[in-house]
């Protein structure tokens, strides 16, 4: 009898395997944020390869895809991630990971503390719409 | 002359105007994390009417690439995310949502507080290894 779609969901979600789930691209989302503070520093992706130095480093690596290579986070800038724990979601297809960072300043290539700097405000109006104060 | 890569990029991390950069798929990934907490909850796609609502009713809306339709969070569940704050990140293909959460344990479709119920040991060996004990 052929597997319903329920059971390898089930599957997926109650599995004591990590087996993550790579898009068609062969990559996967991840979520970095800081372990002293908690706060959402990035989103980058990992190919399996990153996903491999990651864990057994216990440094980030993430995958460049604009330069399409494998990317040390904090080779150059020295914002090293050292991951305090890495967890997967319900679907296995996301990373999140609690990272000690050597230097904040460093973690956003533009020189802020987190790549999230620019709020957006809600309300009704056009989706492009000015932000508010930019901050980091 | 033609615009350098390197201006459109400075262009797209210092703009004073959101303009949210969909995938290939019209899509964008949402973090979101309990603005109680902080805690990292999930990560869903948006396509724009999903990022349109959200930002005009205040309220958390998907995109499920499974049913291929706009999905209101909690809509079933009772697990509302009343948004207070959106921001993006330097290159606005990512949205950060921090939201009043009105029922945790209806947060994950699993029936956690968080989809990021599992956690992988770090260190040498096959990425596909056994999960810690599961949480939430």
């Amino acid at each position: 009898m052929p597997v319903s779609p329920e059971a390898v969901s089930a599957g997926i979600e109650e599995a004591i395997l990590f087996t993550p789930r790579f898009d068609a691209n062969g990559l996967i989302p991840c979520i970095t944020v800081d372990a002293a503070d908690g706060d959402v520093l990035m989103l980058a992706w990992m190919n399996a390869e990153a996903l491999r130095l990651t864990l057994e480093t216990g440094f980030a690596h993430y995958w460049s895809r604009s330069r399409q290579c494998i990317w040390r986070k904090g080779e150059t800038s020295g914002s090293l991630q050292r991951i305090v724990e890495l967890r997967t979601d319900c679907d296995q297809d996301v990373v999140l990971m609690s990272a000690e960072v050597a230097s904040r300043p460093g973690t956003c290539h533009t020189g802020r503390t987190t790549c999230f700097y620019r709020s957006v405000p809600l309300g009704a109006g056009p989706v492009e719409r000015p932000f508010k104060l930019a901050q980091g």
